[in-house]
């Protein structure tokens, strides 16, 4: 017989019953009832209920330790009663009669119970984290986890791409996010930084040939904590691909993910490719953001010609004399919703920065409602017909400069989906944002500048840039958005440098400036450069999203918590002089704050 | 038709004949022969032959552009005259009589040539990464390195292990290995240190209760480089898992490795599993060495009976005075050599640092050389007779201290293998060196000290560490070995803190040492913690020893040369004050040499 076991906690089932095992596991809960002993024993696998009778030889080495601690018992499989089962436990229909104990490891008293659904400070949590990994939903979110990075590997091999990998330690890179550096004991003076991402990886594997890369890579960016964020590192699913088209690289990666989700989904549903493909403006203006929830129903439309030169005089002036447009989100069944909401939503716009939010109730009797009031009749009618609205319906309006009223729409129909409960459950809605404009105009200083990436390519290449107005020009750049979620940007790349230098000059930036700051890649691409493209969605999120877990350090083994500590490891923590010296740094701490004078 | 392909360069086949196809790449090469131009195009998947007639309106497209720019050729493909058949290429029966071209990147004068077997310095290779990648030997070592983790991924979830992520921002940690350090940001004077190995991290995972853990993981040391070393960083296979024996590790592991030796043999043939294992103290007897190459048929016997109180008087004084013992290597079939081969090997070991190469000679007249002439004539064939050995053959002598000859004898062997020429061929021998002592005497202070890894457990418990000698004690630790080189040390590790403070007792080390050096894992084990071991095989040394490549920068796609620079990213690099007043440190640099006065 095994030493430690012949089956796993999870693995003995009523076909077993007469059969003498071994288990080994955590004690994870005892309860004593009267002249028998009760223990749950618990491993990666499940859990099996152990019993024993007080008289038995071995029940004081059982009685004696604390739950947690690692026993192996060896016994036989023993049938449940009917009125016993536990029908919620895959080893309900069985227990195991203990005939003998070894005690493993013996558990302290614990910070924190693993057993229950009690809560504990995230602090204690990430010092005690190997206890709280023991814990059941911690336990599943990171099994999830690996098992969703098992799948997308699985999925993106059979798609053709093969897995490389890049340089952790690397250059810093002069854009982007703040690098975590690290001092060179070899070159003193100079450091290495550890990667962003592997953007300039990846593109110059496509330049070396090797067609469809992807790596489920380690990211790091010294930047503060979010609830999605993690400080220091996470992991992208960094993919790109040779001689393809957007579509192309649609085509290779939404199988994988909806194949992914699917496999996780338990019970909800799952866009089915192709996703929708929405264009940037489109998406601004019927969503109001570039990351549209489908999940949310309500459309956005431009009502501007409704309010241009009409009776209501606020809008009409906005509209006239800056350029203001008007948006108008629907509240479908919001009629009958009393002032005091209509107030509350007032005052939550004012809060968001907004003048506030006008509307129009379709009341049983008519239009009500400020707006009504000053609007000619026949313009509120045009307007509910346009917005196709019943009566019982409302609808809100965001009034400003285009993209300023586009975004504050989005906000309005995100709360107003919110306040109606009409966000839909149980889905897993993806949609590509496409069309991202190459250029935007900076309101204060009238300059062209990039919008997004510098480095994507534009659609109608050099010649678009040589003759069409800037402003109008679109990148072949993308986001694949999950429930509103951007999973990741993409694009395909630009990999001529005469296009390169041409879309810098047009954003102002000299050939010098390009070559300066880029020649790297530059250099590169002049000595054969295929055109490529891909994305590199966020495995973190993904996790997230399938975990339906709000914070990322619920699906990350040892994270750091939100001061960028690992508490477990006690990291950061002080080196020795001997280091630093090695290192060629000394440290540059900034000077105690003055102490406030005290009276007296 | 696709705007870049219809197939890729490796595709098509006489089946495919009149077909218009389009296909993308590099040109590899271009031959002009007369009226007739022929391009071999390129690309990840192979390479197709096209042609184009010099009357060609496309001719000048293809003519202007030089090797290893990126074009699009459409075209009809045709078959090749049975003369014309490559039959070393898969698309070797076909060509693409080219009809259009879009040339979409062109190349500069390349620094080094793609085509072709001309050798270039290694720094030049690496600054131009992105071409050396392209070249044949290249291309493929990734691709394989690609491929074998790929199986070994899927041969390591096959036994049931799940890939967790372990942090790469964490500790600094007080033994081992030099630490690559990173300033943090928010925690003045404070370091994070990248991860040697994840170690602590898997021992962890194991507390934590998810039982079978993989990763193929990154690992950082800031130590010098070698042939089998990149500086820097290095990848493993780094698994654990618990409720296990020794023998539960060998039985998961053995599987893993064959199969992927196999799988990527190439006609060389590779150790059935279960793997010989060799205990280390008959392997240091047998082979010389705890990695032992067993490729070399030769086999060490301890002769020293045969020594002691002879007429060889050096070994005979060696043995009664310094506790020497004599190792003896056979050398079949080399008494026909002339004496100055003798000669060389003796200056050989002299180069090694030992005294000189005593050895017999077993002629067709009889022993010869200086120890037959000295040895009594019943020793001399007493020895043969241990040594099997017959006339035609010799033997050689390593006379030390048990170790120390153990080491020479080693040496001998190889060398001894090499000079015969015996070195098995197309082989990959395995074999589990495992016993290894959990003490060693320093023969200096004459203090008992850890020989190997102080965490792994004693074979024999808490009650060897307490009846036993300390120097008869085995752990439960053993290597990987395959043809010489070792792929990993692993161990049972002792998960017991009062083993481990037992342990550390007899080494010297008080409750305090270990309490404050290793208080981490110490603490996790004193809430359950399970008896777990594993073992960490490099991905580079296997991916070596499949490519058949010496050089460990072979099978890297961006490593770093010897002086631990990437020379294509140039890292690393300056950086600004401001990135140095954020991390809080200030540069410390070597004072410059004082100049040498110059005459005058």
């Amino acid at each position: 017989m095994h030493a430690y076991r012949t089956h796993t906690c999870g693995a003995l089932r009523r076909s077993d019953v007469g059969q003498t095992v071994r288990l080994s596991g955590w004690i994870h809960r005892k309860r004593d009832h009267g002249n028998l002993l009760f223990v749950d024993l618990r491993d990666h696998h499940g859990l099996t209920q152990c019993v024993l009778d007080v008289s038995s030889p071995v029940f004081p080495a059982l009685e004696a330790v604390r739950v947690e601690s690692v026993v192996t018992v060896t016994g036989r499989v023993i049938a449940r009663s009917d009125e016993t089962v536990n029908p919620r436990l895959p080893t309900g229909e069985i227990e195991v009669g203990v005939d003998a104990v070894d005690v493993l490891s013996t558990a302290d008293v614990l910070p924190l119970q693993v057993a229950g659904e009690q809560e504990y400070p995230e602090d204690l949590r990430l010092t005690y984290r190997f206890l709280d990994l023991r814990r059941e939903q911690m336990h599943r979110n990171i099994v999830l986890r690996a098992q969703v990075i098992q799948s997308i590997r699985r999925r993106m091999t059979d798609q053709g791409f093969l897995e490389y990998q890049t340089p952790i330690l690397t250059a810093s890179s002069p854009e982007g996010a703040r690098d975590f550096l690290v001092p060179s004991r070899l070159h003193p003076g100079q450091f290495y930084a550890l990667p962003q991402a592997p953007q300039q990886f990846k593109q110059l594997l496509m330049v070396a040939g090797f067609d469809r890369y992807f790596q489920i890579a380690p990211c790091f960016r010294d930047e503060d904590s979010r609830a999605d964020r993690s400080p220091g590192e996470f992991y992208q699913l960094d993919f790109e691909m040779s001689f393809v088209t957007q579509d192309d690289v649609f085509d290779a990666i939404e199988p994988v993910l909806a194949g992914v989700f699917e496999e996780f989904a338990d019970g909800r549903t799952v866009t089915k490719p192709p996703f929708p493909r929405i264009p940037y403006d489109e998406s601004m203006l019927k969503y109001g953001t570039d990351k549209p929830d489908l999940r949310n129903p309500l459309i956005i439309q431009d009502v501007t010609d409704q309010f241009r030169g009409g009776g209501f005089g606020l809008f009409a002036k906005l509209i006239d004399g800056k350029g203001a447009v008007v948006r108008a989100i629907p509240a479908p069944g919001a009629a009958d919703r009393p002032r005091g909401w209509y107030d509350k939503l007032n005052d939550w716009a004012r809060d968001t920065g907004a003048g506030g939010l006008g509307y129009i109730i379709f009341g049983a009797e008519g239009p009500k409602g400020p707006i009504a009031k000053n609007l000619e009749a026949d313009r509120v009618e045009a307007l509910r017909v346009q917005m196709d609205l019943k009566a019982g319906d409302a609808v809100f309006f965001a009034c400003d400069k285009p993209l300023a009223a586009a975004k504050f729409a989005g906000l309005v129909r995100t709360k107003v989906c919110h306040e109606l409960e009409m966000l839909e459950t149980g889905v897993f809605k993806f949609c590509w944002t496409v069309d991202f404009p190459l250029y935007e105009l900076d309101e204060d200083t009238g300059k062209v500048e990039f919008s997004h990436n510098p480095f994507s390519m534009p659609q109608g290449g050099l010649e678009a840039l040589e003759t069409q107005d800037p402003l109008t020009i679109k990148a072949f750049q993308y986001d694949i958005v999950c429930n509103g979620v951007e999973l990741s940007s993409g694009a395909i790349r630009n990999h001529r440098p005469d296009i390169m230098i041409k879309a810098f000059e047009i954003a102002g930036y000299s050939r010098e400036h390009v070559e300066g700051h880029f020649g790297g890649m530059l250099n590169a691409f002049r000595y054969g450069a295929p055109p490529h493209g891909g994305a590199a969605p966020g495995i973190d999120r993904i996790v997230m999203l399938l975990a339906d877990e709000p914070n990322i350090r619920e699906v990350i083994l040892f994270p750091m918590n939100g001061q960028a500590q690992d508490l477990l490891m006690q990291a950061p923590g002080a080196v020795t002089e001997k280091q630093l010296k090695e290192l060629h740094i000394k440290l540059d701490l900034p000077k105690p704050k003055p102490q406030a004078k005290t009276a007296g």
